[in-house]
């Protein structure tokens, strides 16, 4: 177990919004929304969750620890792949919701279960029928 | 109302994992996580949710929509404020949860409903006691 204990979000919305106490406001299911972003293109390559645990996990080793709503457990991610995603720097937003980790990966450096580096390989473009279509981006390709 | 239909996603993992079709899981809720980035500088500006018609409208306007989920109601950012985010590229996630969108903010470019350019203006901290601790970094200062 990790030693940060979190205390409870204030009720003072101003102390929540410039304290200097991370409060996570976790939700209903106990979690935050992370996004983790590469320390060096800036590019977008995950979008998980952290329960208390993996936030102080996340902290307190400098590696990337998520809570897998899909397993319900505690993800370590690069535990299986060895693809762990060293913490460059965390930032958490205004009403302590979410957490932006920026992030080194490690071994082969693919963020998505697919082996693609990022998540987001696929943009969205309105074609001329006036529909939705996705076309694969080769720059996030890995 | 948009003009853009989405169609169910689809039962077949691949299908929606490597087709060209744009089928969003919304979840219970209707909603997706949205992630805007700075698309000039890569910064991370804001989280937030659409649902079926603010994900349309974002892409059909290439104006950044939201739904809000506090005050329940399509949110056209900077409708109020001028702050438009102007939409230079859209993508979607593996599993078509998420999306993330690369912005340029008009206005007085602020993000944060605190006026701030980003939401995520404080950075977290290990001090010396063991205890995470947040502070404002004039990176992302407005």
């Amino acid at each position: 177990m990790p030693d940060i204990q979190f205390a409870p979000a204030p009720d003072d919305k101003q102390v929540l919004e410039i304290g200097s106490d991370l409060t996570p406001r976790f939700d209903a299911n106990g979690l935050v929304t992370a996004v983790a972003t590469d320390a060096d293109t800036g590019d977008v390559l995950m979008l998980a969750h952290m329960n208390a645990e993996a936030l102080a996990l996340s902290i307190e080793t400098g590696i990337a620890h998520y809570w897998s709503r899909s397993r319900k457990q505690l993800w370590k991610k690069g535990e299986t792949s060895g693809n762990f995603q060293k913490i460059a720097e965390m930032r958490v937003d205004c009403d302590q919701d979410a957490v932006w980790i920026k992030v080194r990966p490690q071994g082969d450096r693919a963020a998505c279960h697919t082996g693609r580096r990022s998540c987001f390989y696929r943009s969205v473009h309105l074609n001329e029928v006036g529909t939705a279509e996705l076309q694969t981006d080769p720059i996030t390709e890995s």
